[in-house]
Formats: C-alpha cells, sequence, structure tokens
C-alpha cells in the first residue's frame, strides 16, 4: 500500500514544522507575481529510490501536483529526475526544503542498504535492520530499508522475542527460554542473543528458533557455524561494515543485522530545479 | 527552560513508536522477577553532552527514575556516565534502546558542532546550523546544535527573510530586495544570497543587512570581502567541510552555515550498563 | 510495564468523551456543599480483575486518589472490592460512570478469557485472541486478554504472516507460501490458513511454521491431526465455542483461536459505593 | 449529516492500531501481483444497518472505492449486499477486518435497539441509549442506537441535569432540586432518580421535569403511574430486557433506558467477501 | 471540578504558539544569571477572578509553581493581586505573556457577564451566553461567562432543541415542532425562535417549551408577554446592550441571551510584578 | 499560500467544539426534508475581508461547496457578498455559526488594522500587531492583521530578540546587550525596550538594531527623536489608540505597535442568508 498514515502524519508534522504557510521571505518577494511553475528534483549521485508514501502525502496535504518518475526500490543515475511538481511558485519555494529533506533521507537509506544487500553477493543471506532508528522516524527508514532489499528484524518489542545479555542479568538463562517458549503467539520465534562459544553450546541444548552471535571473532563465528550446523537460523551483529558482508554471507550465516543502516545517515545528493520558471 | 514541550512530544510518539508499553520479551521473560535495578548510560567516545530535555521527558513520561550527571554543553571523557536511571528491571530493559536512539543522536550532533566551532578557532566567526534538518526532528537537532556552540540560521520559514536563487527566477534582483526591505518585522533582517562577484556587486548596492556567498571559490571570497569592507555581515555556505573552516574563519567572515551538522548524522556511541542488578 | 501510554491515551479521550469536566448535575447541586468523599469499585459477580494500567491512567489524569486492590489476573469474588477511590465529591460523581465503563469492559474480558483457559484443562493447548476486536479498543482488549491467561495470535498487521483464502483467490498457494518463507523478519513464522484436508496436504508439503484449521469437522480435525503428526504447529478457528474447548484440547491442537473474546462483550457487573460521604 | 468528524478520528485511529500501512503479509505475498479486485460486504443474519459515517471515512481516508447499498436504518435481510469496495488485492485484504470490525459493531448495536423499540409496539414509548458505553466509542454507539431507533438520554455529562441517589448522598433532595431548578440552560430539563414510593412522593412536591424510577418492581410501578398521573414525564431504568419492554410500555411509562444496547455488545454476523478476483 | 482538560489542552497548544521553549531573548541575556525569582499577577481595574483552570494548567504543564490568591467568580478590585508564581527568571518571563493573554480574557469575560447579572438586579431573569464565540476558545469562554453568574444556553449544537428561522425556510413551523418534539431527550427542552407577534401566536398553539423573541421592539416584547401569561418561558435575543438589561428583566422574561459576552472582547487590565528579582 | 495548515486545524476542532455533526435540532427537524440549497455571507457593515485560508478549509474538512467571492485584504462595503455556500440544508445550517464565528473575527481584525494603517496616512510609518493575541488564536489573528496592511512584530518568542524591562532586573542593561548582540542569528535584530530619555541615552551607547519607547509622553517622544537622528530604527508602544496614531507618524516613528489589534475584540457585523432555499 503506498498510502501510509504514520508517513502522511510525519509529513504534516514536518510542513508545520517549517512553518511552511508562513513563509516571510516569499510573501514578501513573490506577493503578486510569480503564476504556476513546474520543477524536478533530480539526483546529483547514483542511488536507489524510496520516496512514493512521501509523495503521496505531499499530494494529498498540499496545494501542488507532484508525482514520482520512478518507482521505490528502482536503481537511479546521477541527474535522473526523480519527482515532478508544480505549483504556484510561492507554494513550490515554501515546499522545496522540505520535500528534499525527506527524498534525501529516505534515498539515502535505500541506497546504503542496497550497498549491503549486493555485498552479500550470491548467497541467500539477508540484511537486516534494526531498532536503532532515530526518534520519530521508524517507520519512513524501515520502509526505505526495505526499498533497498534489506528486511526488518522488529518493528518494535512487541513485534518478536529476542533475549539479550541484560535480560540475562535478572533472569537465568534457561528459565528465560524455557518461559519465552511457552508464552508467545504461534506466529513469533524465540531468538537468543549470544556472546561467546560456551554460551552458544548452552542455546542449542534449549532449542531456540534463532540464534544470535554478537561481536564474534572471525575465528569463533566459523566455529559457531560448525557448532550449530543448520540446526537453527543464525543472525550475526555488532558493528558490522560494508567489507564484513562477504566474508560473513560466505560462512552462511542468515541474517546479518546492521544498526548502521538507520543509525548513521548521509541523505543522497539531491537537487531541485525549476523547469518552466 | 529545559522543559520543552515539542521534545516531550517527541518522546512521547517515539516510545509508542517503540511499542515499550508492550515488549513481549520481558513480558514472557521477566514476569514476576528481577525487582528495581540502576543502570547508566556511558560514552564510548569522547564528545559533548546533549540531553538534559530528553531526560526531563523520560522523567516526566515514563515511571523511570532518571537524571543527568552533567549538563548541556559539557565536554565529556571516553567512559563517562552521563545519565544514571532506575526502575524494575522491565521497565529499563524496554526503555533503554529508546533512550539511547535520542541520546546517541543529540549528542552526536552536539559533538559535531563543537568541532567546527572549535576549529573556528581565535575568530569571532560563528558556526549556524540550517533548516537542512531530519524530519520532524528540527527541534531536538537545533538545540543539539546550540549545546556544542553552534547558532540557528533560520528554525522555519517564518523565522528572517532569505532571498535565494529560486526566488530571482519569479522576481527581478531590486524589486525583490526593496519588497523584502518595506514589508517585515522590524526584528528581522534581510539577507540575500549571490553565486559570483557580478551578482554581489548589484546586492551591495542594494543594501541588505546580511549577504550569504554560496560556494565561492576561495579567490572569489577574498576579492568578495574586500568588496564588502564591513559593510555588512558576511556568511558564507555551500558544502563546507571541517578542514575549511579554519581558512574561511580567518578571512573574516561573520557567519559559516553547515548542512552537515544536521543532515548528515553519526551517533555519538553510547552503552547502559546495568549497576546493580 | 503498568505504565501503558495507548491506554493512558483512551482514558484521556474517553474522559473527555463524557465531558466530565463540565458536569451540569454535580456544578449545580454539588456547588459549595460535599468535601472529600471515599468510594469502592466492587464486584457484583464473579471473575477476573484487569485495570492496573486503568487505573494508573486516572490517577494520572484526574485529580482523584485511585489504587487496585487486586492485581490484574487475580481471581475475585461476588462482592470484592477491587479499586478505592477519594476526591471532592464533585471529581468522584463525575468520573464514576467513565471508570465503571472502563473497568467492567476489561474484566469482562478477562473473566471469559479464563473460562476459555480452564476450559482447556489439563492440556498444553493456549487459547488466542484475534484481530477481531473493537475499533480503537485493541490494546485494551488484548491486555485483558492476557490477564485472562489468554495470547495474543497477531497484534496487528505487521506483526506476522499469516496467508488466508482470500490471498489465494489472487496469489497461488505454492508461490505464496515460497514468497513468505524468503522474504520475512527473523522473528516471525509463517502460517497458513487451510479449509479442508486435501488443502493441508498440500500446504504441508511447503513445510510452513504453523497451520490454521479454519471450520473444520471434528471429524476431519481428527485425521488432520493424523496428517500433520507434530510436524509443525496447528492452530483451530471459526467460531469456536466455550463447550468446543476440552475436545480441541484433548485433539492435541497448540492453538486456539477466539475472536469472540474480543469481539462479543458483557461487562463485569461492577458497581461503586461511597464508603465515606 | 452523514460527514462526522469524530468517526473518522477513529478510524483514522483504528487503521493505524491495526498497522494497515504495513500488512507484512500481503507485502510478501501479492507484491507484484493481483491488480484491481472487488469485493462486497454481505449479511449472514438479519438485521438494521449503520455504517454511512463509517463507509464515508473509509472512502476519504483510504485508496479504496466503497460506497453503501443501503442507508442508515434500514432493515437487511440474511445475505444481503451492505457495501461494495474495490481496489488492489492488497489493499482491500490489508482493510477487510478493520471494515467489517466497524460495521458489524454498529450493525449489531441497530439491530438490537431496533428490537427493543418493536417490543414498545404500538405505545409511544421511546427506548434510550445511556452512558453505558464502550470507552472512545460512543459516538459510533449512539449513532448505531438511533439508525434502530432508539433515542440518547444524555450524550455526556454536560447534556442534561439528572440527580441520582450519589448526589443525594452528599446534598439534601429538597435542597438538590432546587439548585438544579435555578441554575441550567433553558434548553435543558431536570431529571431525579428515585429509588421506592416513598422517595417518589417526596420529589413530586419538588416539580421537576422527569423522574427516573429505577429498579422499581411491577407492584410499584404501577403505583409509581397512579402517583405520576402525567404529571411529569416517566423514565424506567435498571436492567431491563427485552422481554420487559411490552409490560413496561403497556404501564404507559414515557421513556425506557436500556444500558444494555451499548454495554453488552454482539456484532452484526457479516462476511466480505472478492467477487472479482 | 477545577481541572479542565479542554482548557488544559488549550494551554498546551498556546503554549508551542508562542515557542515558550526557546525564547531567544531570555536564552541570550539570561544564560546562567538570574536564579528563582517571584511575581504576581495584579489587577490595574476593578473586575472579577475567572482563572482556577488555567493555573492549575500552567502549574501541571510547566516548571511553574503557581498559585491563585482568589477563587473564581470572586470580585477583585483595583491593585489587588489575583495569581502568585515563581521559577527561575527564564522560565518567569517566558511564560508571562501566555499568563496574561489567558487572565486578561477569562477575568475580562467575566466582569462583563457580571454587569449584565447585576443589571437584571433584583429580578429572577438570568442572562445566557450563545454560541457567538470565538474559534476554539468556547470551553474557556463559558466557564468565564458562569464565574461572572451567567448561564450557558446551547454548549453545541447537540445539547439542546433550537428552531430558528433558517429551519423554517426549509420546513414549515408546525411540522418542524411536532418533530421536534416527538424525537428528543427527556432531559432536552424545545425552543422556537419567534420573529414577530403574529407568529408568536401560531408558536404557542404549538406548545413548545420555551419561545426566544428575536429582536423585538419594546410594544411587541410587552404585547408578546401578555399573550404568554406564563404558559411558558420566554428567552429575549438580538443584539441586547447592558443598558436593556432592567426594563428587560422588569418586564418579567426568563432569560436574556447576549452574544457580545463572547464574542466582544475586552480584557481585564492586568500586569505581572516581579516581586522577589 | 492560502494553504494553512494551522487554521485547518483550527477550523478541525472548532467544529468539532459545535459538535456539527450531531446537530439535534437539524437532525430532527429536517431529517428527510430540505434538498440543497445556496446561502451567501453578507456584511452588515463596511469593512476588510480577511477569510480565503477559513473557507478554504471548510472546503476540505466539510462536504459545503464554498467559495470566497472577494479576496483578503479587499474593501468590502455594506450588503456586500464575501462568501458563497451550498449543500444539504442540514450541511449548511450546521456549519452556518461556525464559519460567522470565524469570518467575523477575521475580518474585523482586519477592518481594525486597516483603520489604523489608514491614520498613519503618507508617513512610512508602519503598524504592528503584538504577541497580545487571544490563546490559540494567534495564527489567523496576525494573518488578518497582515490582510489589513499591519505587520507582525514578533510571531513568537523564537522570533527576534526584545529585551525588556523584566529582563533587566534580573541582568544589568549593558551586559544584557552584549549577550544579545553575540549570540543571535544572522537573520534577527536587537531591540531594547526603554521607558525614559535618561534610559534611551545608556541604550544608544549600546549600539541596538531597534529601541522601543514605551509609554513615551508627546514631549518625551518629541526629544527621543533628536536624541536618535535616524541612527537606528525606532518603535513605540503603550496602550496607543488610532487618534493618537496621524501624530505619531508625523514624529517620524518608524512602527507602532498596537495590542489592541489582537486584544480587544469587535467582529465585523455578518449575516448569512439563505438565497435558494
Amino acid at each position: 500500500m503506498v498510502w501510509n498514515a504514520e508517513i502522511e502524519d510525519l509529513v504534516r508534522r514536518t510542513l508545520a514544522e517549517d512553518c511552511v504557510h508562513d513563509d516571510v521571505t516569499t510573501s514578501a518577494v513573490l506577493n503578486g507575481v510569480g503564476g504556476t511553475i513546474s520543477a524536478i528534483v533530480r539526483t546529483r549521485e547514483a542511488g536507489v529510490f524510496s520516496g512514493e508514501a512521501v509523495v503521496a502525502a505531499f499530494e494529498k496535504l498540499t496545494p501542488l501536483k507532484i508525482q514520482c518518475l520512478v518507482t521505490d526500490g528502482a536503481a537511479v543515475e546521477v541527474g535522473q529526475d526523480l519527482v515532478r511538481l508544480s505549483g504556484t511558485a510561492a507554494d513550490c519555494l515554501a515546499l522545496e526544503r522540505s520535500l528534499l529533506n525527506f527524498l534525501a533521507l529516505a534515498c539515502g537509506i535505500a541506497s546504503k542498504t542496497r550497498r549491503f544487500v549486493e555485498a552479500a553477493g550470491p548467497y541467500p543471506t539477508k540484511i537486516l535492520a534494526t531498532r536503532k532508528t532515530l526518534p520519530g522516524l521508524r517507520a519512513l527508514q524501515l520502509l526505505a530499508v526495505q526499498h533497498g532489499g534489506g528486511l526488518v528484524h522488529r518493528r518494535d518489542l512487541s513485534d518478536g522475542i529476542l533475549i539479550k545479555d541484560n535480560h540475562l542479568l535478572v533472569c537465568e538463562l534457561e528459565e528465560a527460554v524455557k518461559r519465552a517458549q511457552v508464552s508467545h503467539s504461534p506466529l513469533h520465534r524465540v531468538e537468543v542473543e549470544v556472546d561467546n562459544l560456551e554460551q552458544l553450546r548452552r542455546v542449542l541444548a534449549l532449542n531456540p528458533d534463532v540464534v544470535m552471535l554478537d561481536n564474534f571473532s572471525a575465528n569463533d563465528l566459523r566455529q559457531a557455524m560448525e557448532l550449530v550446523k543448520g540446526q537453527l537460523k543464525v543472525e550475526v551483529s555488532g558493528g558490522i561494515q560494508l567489507e564484513d558482508i562477504p566474508q560473513l554471507a560466505a560462512y552462511g550465516v542468515d541474517f546479518i543485522s546492521v544498526g548502521a543502516l538507520t543509525h548513521t545517515i548521509k541523505g543522497l545528493d539531491l537537487t531541485l530545479e525549476v523547469v518552466q520558471p
């Protein structure tokens, strides 16, 4: 569904945040001049597009006529046209910055995700986004990750069971896993984070659905994969960089979670050009 | 005022976004065990703290007892304690990720800003944040910039007059400046963006309050400063990097605006450690 | 976490809905009389309590002093005191109806759920709530189900994969299951609804995680359990009544989903009695 | 006015509650298949329709094309088509459950109300809904009651003066009525609840506009009607069942308030059938 | 109930509207100086106080310590202290204007209302506020009217039946009244607006509960009162000024509605004085 | 931009405030009669129109067809048509009061502002609105001031630096101005309020951008203008009436701020007339 109420709400708040209905510059300068203009959002670097829901929200909420020229997930080149808009000069200029802020963010995330996905190359290993998102932007960020080809680990705390080290400070491992196994939705799995091989052995005996190997060295990881022997799904995590991906995928891990997809941000370089002043 | 209604509202939405009141893992695992625990948010790298308003919002909105151990704008070292919290194990673990996402973002921005401010060294040049912020996060981001020692250029479109290149596509320069000069608040100034020396000469004749030199080469910038001769305030902008700052400050520009303070994000590396399980 | 932002928000809207701050009767009648009073919410029938989050919201949002006398999930008898409140006579009388409406609903659901759970008797079969909830009340209703001892199937559409008959009208079964198996979170399972034994055989060959037997006759259900042989988890659904539970549990099904827990409502019979006028 | 901002707001929150914009099943299964489909909401039992405002909200807020095939208040038969919708397969399947949850609830209330209204048969006695509604659903529920032929007693506490037993614990009866009579809108009446014949006599001497006979036995009720002799309007209340209505109407009471119209819920049995896959 | 959720919400929005958490003057000027100060809101003219709910909202929402020194409805003199507040200098100065804007408005309305009420002198005639309120301020304005001694006619369109001239353009009088009489809450009355004596005669024959005489001359009003002879309640309306009140009250009308109480605004003259800098 | 999200939100809340979707009179009286009607909002006195954003919001939010017949800022005569609307009789009658309340307020403010602007006659002196606005109505009120030809002083506390007497109670004048001058946006000016000539002399030495002469006598004002000699901008304030404007403008002050534009309200006299019943 392109229509996305959470993103529409975010666009509404963002336009309020920039006081787009009270642009003192265009009020003073354009008052009475400048009829309808058209403009294009264009790339200044290659990447992956993510923006249909944002553009649909601008179409619904603002007086602009606006449409996407590419679809979510499409690879885009330098200088490619992404979005076309038209409206009064005052409206277009007032909304330019808000629109670019949204698209640069979303396309930047989709583009980075695609690089990680492609780095996993021929292997079936999946790239996952985590809950390390920016406040209030999770819906937008996770959608962009999916447009880049990544999957979502947990949308939020209600979305699956992951037993982490801090849980084990207050509840013993075997007891924690047992409790989780008897009290969850049939649609959820139980995953346990482990920090070393010793812990992995204890966890394997408990038969969870997934194990997360956190900050394992290459050597430990190899041993871990042998221990697991496909008995359950394996996720790796912990400060993973783009250059680590091919090796991890080659080891046969099922999932690699990458916090940096959503906590470290570099927008795709975009520009808005007026095409019919 | 530490109390900040916009940030409080952002915290409220972010906690909802993570479904902190419906953490299926802690419900299953900690049900009935784990009384009150205490924890510390601690740095894993040096930087600048920004977080009092966020922490005040967590104190107000959640059942946690939580307080800052440093003040906004304070330089912090590796391994320094920033925030102390206590509550039931379930509450602390459910809120951990949301709190860290906020603090890493705000401290990351304050820390980056401080590096730019310090790069201007002995000169009175001010570092400015722009409207290139992340959707919905402007209040938080601009506050963090100020904690790092930067100033805010325009909070939003109602907050001052800046005539940019796109305005001049639909209104002639002299007319635009004249209109701006006769129709604004006594508390606002009129700033005009210029792209080259020729345009600068035309603008100087119009006597605005501030001129923004956008994407000027070092050579052009020197000539521009001579043309201006302190007749009005000068701001420079356009993809400025940390290493450009000392030279620009030495030229005597009054303001340097840096979009990257708020559009390119790298959180400060923080961790939450349980201290009394 | 007793604190629940969704329920707090629901309480806020419900108090507005009843105009509790503009009670024309108490304004007219009690103006100047009636100091502080105390009152008790008491049962008029036995059941299971669910209300801590609601009471916490009343404590936070209103001028009442209010506390629970029993904990969520506790079995309560006829005539038992559940909640004690005190405040001005005007405040107590204005808030009485809203409080009772909440508690009667939540306790009614918890009580009904408990009857289904107890009907499964000695078997490990779990009782599940579905998405057939009342508009805007899902958080409250599912919490009450859990207090009654039930589990939640899907909180919402993002919370797990369930392929139903209508999906198969637009996508062929084998293709649908395959797509689902390669594109989901490691924390989610894939469940497929089947309507007859023939379809069950096709589904078993595809190796999903869970199968939902919808509206199976007792005879077909027995055959289905033999076909499955513990190879995957089995859920049954379709207009299931309290009297059906013992037999279904005896068949060894893992989960029974009961829409009536949340779509058919009969509040627990409660009364508020003023104890210190 | 079919347009109803409160119901529109409720629909918006309910769609968010179900994460309809993030349906992981249709995302996985239907991605790229299944063009536009049409579907019908159809009855599986007879009743009364209530749903125009809900359908108008779905039309406005979602990408569906959707319209009612019957009008609010119309009697409907088993197997009758109520609503027609069309849209992408993904949109229709994601929104199915939310739409059915709304319509089943509203039609269920309208249908039950109609049974009470019809039970009053040839008498002018009116059936009233009370403030015993479900949290956050009062607007929807009271509208459905009206579609069933019932009236609303008080929408909320600002909507008229009703002096109840608990008021009389803190203010003496004669004083309470006198205060109410001198301080209310010309558009409001004063009603007093009485629990026995003795109290009724005292109340009649005070000349209120309406008297509510609460939990009167048949015998007491007959005597009460003789005492009143049409001097003021009479309402009866207190756990009234459908089978009590004919007798109460025959006694000549003006109003019968029935909490069960809104606090005890059984949805009308509806189904959504895809008609053009 | 002093606590008023609508007014609390209005205070919240008003503080956001003034960006009190981002006061650039106090940030610049008071940064690091000015500990806790105290201040008093004091009258510069006599009037009637209305402000307890507003002050309670400031106490709850802001960091100020703040309390009323007089109660709602109290007559206040020139130079009287109304409200005492304390807090950091920055907080007090940032919130000063918002607080004064609220109190001046509410006290101004209460004071004007009191003049109208007193003008009715010894007669039992009641002064009514109408729906001619300022957008979004109805709750605040009607509360202030009540503090001044006035009553509320209709809070909103759901709050009672008033048949006006425009209704009669689309529905014949006798039919309109009859429809109203058979389809309303037992707590509501039916009022009909009439423009002349002829229309009054027709209306009297229909036996409504209240008649509104709109824009009647003194002469017509006298005749109208004779026609009515106490058979029903009489309200007069239509541009009524303070000087008209004694005569109207002497004629024996029951209610006088005065739109100017809420549509024509002059705040009470108040000042905030710092008492402990 | 005619589209104004703040005003749209205010219209939404105001319609809810009046329960326009639950008008019990039109429900009872017009049920089944009265097809589409047209109506006109017409002046009963001359003034200045302000209402395009309000009308656009009604067009978007309600079922009415509605459009402005004049543009914002246009002078209008007695009996002039301002707005045309059409819809069902029930919708038009339910929305009439809300629409008139909005337009009377906005046109009243625009009209009063125009009188002040015209009183400044041939001089370049500008009339300014202040922050003395009605709670929640600032956006609407300041827009109307601009339609009347006035300017806005500060929209809110983030919008420019104004050092007032109370700041100087906690910070010494010279220090305050110096702090302000080194810590603000390049788009903001620094203004200082002075109460007497002695203070003015101290302020002039500090070289702020603007000085506000508060409550100066005519004599002091003349001397002040001589002291200033055009060295900086001069604003006068303090209970200024319409009749004071010509003299103040003749003295050559740059700005006159008039709190009464927004704190003292008299709506423009408007009526809605049904033209096609």
